[in-house]
């Protein structure tokens, strides 16, 4: 197979030869490989201004990201055999670390695959598919990854919205075998069952494993807060860690019909309590009935999804994170959790640290959790670090 | 009891009341409260500008940090109900979260008793006094360690060079009972005995214990190199968890006596090794003899004592880790820590990509640790921030 070329202005192969994966539509000399020659999907060589080849790169030629380096080989363009290669050396890692096979099996950029995502759930892989080089390529992605791992089930959980950019289709299907509704899977040897069809991302956050396995000394005979619980992944594993009592909020009647689910799973039902509302106003309800907690976990949303979020969403979490302090017993326990990826790691201590002042009271940084090694961090790329985890004691001052 | 005011000047409470426990001798109001009329280890109640009492303060006189806040409450000077009020905070954090007593009780400002430092080994504690005022409260501290923890044995480690800029004179001597030379602990499950009286700091390094949990999963069956192994907490622990074959390097002939008296207590000394040398020479013997480690261990002394050292000690951290990778067989983990607080954990990183990009390897940065929470971060001082340690998997490019 012969590929074409996309010729880098001067220069701006430093970055990806300093271990980055990839190109921004300005640095494409675009005199001598104009973008409008390519269609969305295509793989080329990417080439040094001097004409050195860099690799194979996957292209989006109408994104501000037009190109992702699949392979700095360039005998090895994204096909059948380069997936396999790629899922048994993610897969290797998986295996080694964690007992059940239930993780994210694929991490995008971070395991040299940009653009694919998949969760495994013993035997159902759900697959994210967010560039059109994979999605053009689903087929031999689907091959592959039957091939190595046998799976009862593939679904497609084509529904983000970082598909829309790239001008692809959202679309939510099975791809293979059969796909329930509520697939198994176990956390920190706790079980659990996902809404893979209709639960939000692949139906699970594998992101959080290792902060929530921390829980466990912090919890055991005491009562809990789960905040933005979802499907229980945090309240439930609190539970079955020996918390005396855990409460779940959340805006979602089926999200809570979910923690109920999993709470009946290990037999920790009569330990749970849910509370359907407004994260916020329950708060405020909480606190005009004088209930306390000894320890309050707080995973939100992302409040800041783009840049331009950041002031305001600082303001969300700064607000939050006071407002779960007001909950908590003497000498209590806040885990605040924030997925934003644009929020850095040290203002989100400084948010804790101001509301505790604000509060009148001291904080004492206990553990500072990032995404679990199913989530590897490409240390060149930023992007894909996005996962905190702070756990403090909050004191009287 | 009455005492003496210290003044500072305009402004000078804003980083006070926003959490920090440190004045710095240029912001005080020299003209109302000379810093001379003071002694070291003299208490005093620290006035904002305009004469507002913000707590009660420890003196430095002749140190740039001249003053430490010991308390916000103007009814708790440092006494002993002080001391046993706060050691009873510290011990009730670990109590709920290590299994055996073996710990950091306390770690200075974090625990809000600045200038104390203390180690728990079972009934053994080894204690760091590094202000003057711990100094002259010793028989208090002493006196509050004995009401609460009922020990058999305490330690005054007073040899840190932290000691002579506070003009304090350096001494190892028994406080309280008797204190064998080695002292039992036990970390993760695994038992140790580290040398409290000639071994570096206080004896062992608990600061990494979160860290040394983690190598669990990455060490079963494999082949393990320990560098900088000191008495072999990362090293005996890789064995303990299952390593196939450890090696230890350290310069210290006493530090490897260590290591085999540790392997010998949990009965994995037919899987261990230890190689007496520096480090740097160490390694390249290991490359020319082509030997290959599946997990290399890089935890080494600090490199960046001193701001000014920061170059200097980036280059050698950089040397090492390059060095280290290329003992690393395919796919092979790298665990690179830094105990220096200079070195931003951001710089760590950058450090690995780029001698991974150098070597032509890519690298994916699976975990970030930092110290464990008996060791707290006090999120206003920076400086209560010192343990990096990212593990990484290096991948052919």
């Amino acid at each position: 197979m012969s590929l074409p070329s996309l010729r880098l202005k001067a220069n701006a192969d430093r970055r990806l030869r300093a271990g980055h994966l990839w190109v921004y539509s300005n640095e494409v000399d675009v005199s001598a490989t104009p973008l409008t020659g390519f269609q969305a999907g295509d793989q080329a060589v990417l080439e040094a201004a001097g004409g050195k080849p860099l690799g194979i790169v996957g292209l989006s030629p109408n994104n501000l990201i037009c190109a992702r380096l699949l392979s700095r080989d360039l005998k090895h363009a994204l096909d059948k055999s380069l997936l396999v290669h790629r899922i048994k050396v993610a897969l290797s890692l998986r295996e080694q670390l964690f007992e059940a096979p239930c993780y994210r099996l694929v991490y995008g950029d971070s395991d040299f695959l940009p653009g694919l995502v998949v969760d495994r759930f013993f035997d159902i892989l759900v697959v994210q598919l967010a560039s059109p080089t994979m999605e053009r390529h689903r087929d031999e992605v689907l091959a592959a990854l039957v091939q190595v791992l046998k799976p009862a089930g593939v679904l497609w959980k084509n529904d983000s919205s970082a598909r829309d950019a790239e001008g692809l289709p959202r679309y939510v299907e099975t791809a293979f075998g059969e796909v329930p509704e509520w697939v198994p899977l176990e956390e920190n040897g706790v079980k659990f069952e996902a809404p893979v069809l209709q639960g939000q991302k692949t139906g699970w956050f594998y992101d959080h494993r290792m902060n929530r396995a921390r829980l466990a000394p912090y919890v055991q005979g005491k009562r809990v807060l789960d905040l933005f619980s979802y499907i229980g992944g945090w309240g439930v594993q609190a539970a079955a860690f020996g918390a005396s009592e855990v409460m779940c909020v959340d805006a979602s009647t089926f999200a809570l019909d979910g923690v109920e689910r999993n709470a009946a799973l290990n037999g920790v039902a009569e330990r749970m309590a849910m509370v359907e509302g407004d994260v916020f106003e329950a708060i405020r309800e909480l606190k005009a009935a004088e209930e306390r907690f000894d320890v309050v976990v707080c995973d939100p949303p992302a409040f800041i999804k783009r840049k331009k979020d950041l002031k305001n969403g600082e303001a969300a979490y700064r607000r939050l994170n006071e407002q779960a302090m007001r909950l908590l017993n003497k000498d209590g326990i806040l885990v605040s959790a924030s997925c934003s990826m644009h929020l850095p790691e040290d203002d989100l201590q400084n948010i804790l640290l101001s509301s505790a002042r604000h509060l009148d009271r001291n904080v004492q940084l206990l553990e500072r959790g990032a995404q679990g090694p199913d989530h590897p961090v490409h240390p060149a790329i930023p992007e894909t670090r996005y996962i905190k985890s702070l756990t403090c004691r909050v004191l009287p001052s």
